[in-house]
């Protein structure tokens, strides 16, 4: 993995990097995701083997943290691989989207994995029982932190239970249980992704080459938020498409407070992008728009792919004969380079580059360990806890004293 | 359709509704989207008629304007209907995307509509040769502009054609031929579609209830567009996943721009959420984060799916048995509701509501054309040429410089 920097960092403002450095090597002792690239995976894969071997397809009951990080990893590897099982992710309490789910899976051979941190998410419990009715009680798994209501259910049903340590946030889960062990079900090869994420880790840590990169970075974008306040990662790959969800999850929900030491609300507005269909989109504001976007573009070296535009000429058409012979993973890394110098000739926009060696997991593993460091120090930076939701909850209790006067 | 506004518009900017309705009236002499509620749809019937009765699968191969309009309407209306023929929709150069379509369709019994306005989009000019150099000539249609380089091609291969009018914009060109041909070809109600964008016009240019509303709503959104510049689509239901992809293009490419008065770069920041996923990922930032942004809650009344939660009692998470024999449907409602109430009580938040009947043609087709004339209206306050992406053009020069010098 490679990250250019195409914005300069003032030099005062490059004086904070040690004690930024410093600051989080203090917070890496407590916050329980920057170990999780550590875990062993051999108790995953015991515990995985028990399950019923015919199982087909496989549904993640849970929203939010629970979800996006798995839904992620798997979509950007499905095009490259082929799984021996199918992984569908139930997040929603709509209806159609229930519908819909029943009509692509197999129910019976089907196996469900409940998540839920807390274990009283609202839409998770709603939609488990709803298929426990329809369901053998074999047929799910549970994925909660220790001794909650849902872990104390796992008991009472005798289901095979898997545990979300304490001090891991929802959307900094991903490399704990909540995403390796339905991956591992279908097939990912959770310890390459384990491994991506420890090679981040130790260039970070261990003063690597991403060190220097993502403080400099960190300290650009807390500086200039008040300017640049929306962060675009402009990603080159359908495969991105759930990455980008991911992104937008722990970005948002991570910097978007109160300050600590202030009454101020800040935060950062994250935006996903998909190259180059949303050039036809979302490119005009970027170029014309007000100056307050930073650009992140997200590119795949090799894509593996051996697909060319034939040699086939129409007359009218003759002016674009130039593409002819051209593989498409040539023509869109030349789409994305195009757009990158364009935007580097407005001057105003600051643009950085993520490079990804292969569709594989350990450079999606490089990627989430990436951007959850840089969530960590950008929100140091600007003085948020980077790991609670406090503003989540009143729309929870609403919707709690709505449901007793529904009774 | 109903539109609540829980915000309320200072008295002196009310005073130019008069001018802002009477500039729009102007406009609607000249600007072709406006008319296309009321094309007649009898000859799209009869051509699609001639084409091949044995075709199972559609694809579009379009980019931007040219796919998400079709795309937006064709996935809000799958949960809810069965169609005879599915709609796939290729809008990348990125290979893997290519080949997990070919994955999908039945390649010999596929028709292909190849969408460009200006007959010269590079991405679908090279999955266009791609396809066909593996399909027989008669498995394509054209879409484009009369004369366009892309009508001569279909004229020399004697292929069928469809016309986009010169004064109707990309990402305003749902309605249509654009639209129309792909979704009639499935089976989509195109007359019930453009029944609902007539509602929609009829209500604004004839003095109904949007009209009211839409100009206030535009006042507003254009005068504080300092503070509140990024508009979020909050939509309360799967179905509207590709609906704000659609809202996102012509929002962001129409609003972000240089002044036409002035040297300023202005524009209003789309972004596309779904409940209540996203009450799990961008709510906290929406609550506690910058106060930069307006919420409209997009909510559909009768979702028409009888789908409860059953009578399942879980000791440790009794608590959540006030859940039990509720019905989705009045759940994700709730949900919107609670959520939309906690907003409120933040005070400094702009938020309204959007209430759709039904999940069907009519209710979509008033949606459309609801967002495009707010688009217009707000266009015109903010004083930038909403119809025009001159933006986009550097981008696509460098390209064709790159791609020469691969040669």
């Amino acid at each position: 993995m490679e990250n250019i920097l195409y914005f300069t960092v003032r030099q005062n403002l490059l004086r904070k990097k040690n004690e930024l450095f410093e600051a989080i090597k203090e917070e890496e002792k407590k916050v329980g995701y920057y170990h999780l690239p550590f875990s062993n995976t051999q108790k995953i894969k015991v515990q995985l083997q028990h399950l019923n071997s015919e199982i087909q397809d496989i549904v993640v009951i849970g929203i939010g943290g629970s979800s996006l990080g798995a839904k992620a990893v798997y979509n950007f590897l499905k095009p490259q691989k082929s799984f021996a099982k199918r992984l569908f992710f139930l997040e929603s309490t709509d209806p159609l989207n229930i519908q819909n789910l029943i009509k692509q899976i197999n129910l019976e051979k089907t196996h469900f994995f409940i998540i839920s941190k807390s274990g009283t998410t609202l839409e998770t419990i709603a939609l488990f029982k709803y298929f426990f009715n329809k369901c053998k009680k074999e047929q799910f798994s549970i994925i909660s932190e220790l001794n909650s209501p849902l872990a104390k259910v796992a008991k009472e049903l005798n289901a095979s239970f898997f545990e979300i340590p304490k001090n891991v946030g929802g959307r900094f889960s991903v490399l704990s249980n909540v995403g390796l062990v339905p991956l591992a079900m279908v097939g990912v090869d959770i310890d390459k992704l384990l491994l991506g994420a420890r090679k981040i880790y130790k260039s970070f840590f261990e003063d690597g080459y991403i060190k220097d990169t993502l403080l400099k970075k960190a300290l650009f974008y807390a500086k200039k938020h008040q300017q640049f306040h929306i962060n675009v990662l402009f990603a080159y790959s359908e495969s991105f498409k759930y990455f980008v969800q991911w992104y937008i999850q722990l970005w948002g929900e991570s910097l978007g407070k109160r300050q600590k030491h202030s009454i101020f609300n800040v935060g950062l507005t994250p935006i996903g992008l998909i190259g180059p269909e949303d050039q036809h989109s979302f490119l005009q504001l970027i170029m014309e728009g007000t100056r307050d976007k930073t650009i992140t573009f997200l590119t795949i070296k090799n894509f593996m792919q051996d697909l060319s535009i034939p040699d086939i000429s129409f007359e009218p058409l003759k002016e674009l004969d130039m593409l002819n012979n051209l593989s498409f993973d040539t023509l869109i890394n030349l789409q994305s380079q195009s757009i990158k110098e364009a935007l580097l000739m407005q001057e105003d926009i600051p643009v950085d580059e993520i490079i990804l060696e292969n569709v594989d997991e350990e450079s999606i593993g490089k990627l989430i360990f990436y951007y959850e460091l840089l969530t960590s120090l950008v929100g140091y930076l600007i003085d948020v806890n980077t790991y609670n939701q406090p503003g989540v909850e009143l729309g929870k209790k609403i919707l709690k004293e709505k449901l007793k006067d529904c009774k």
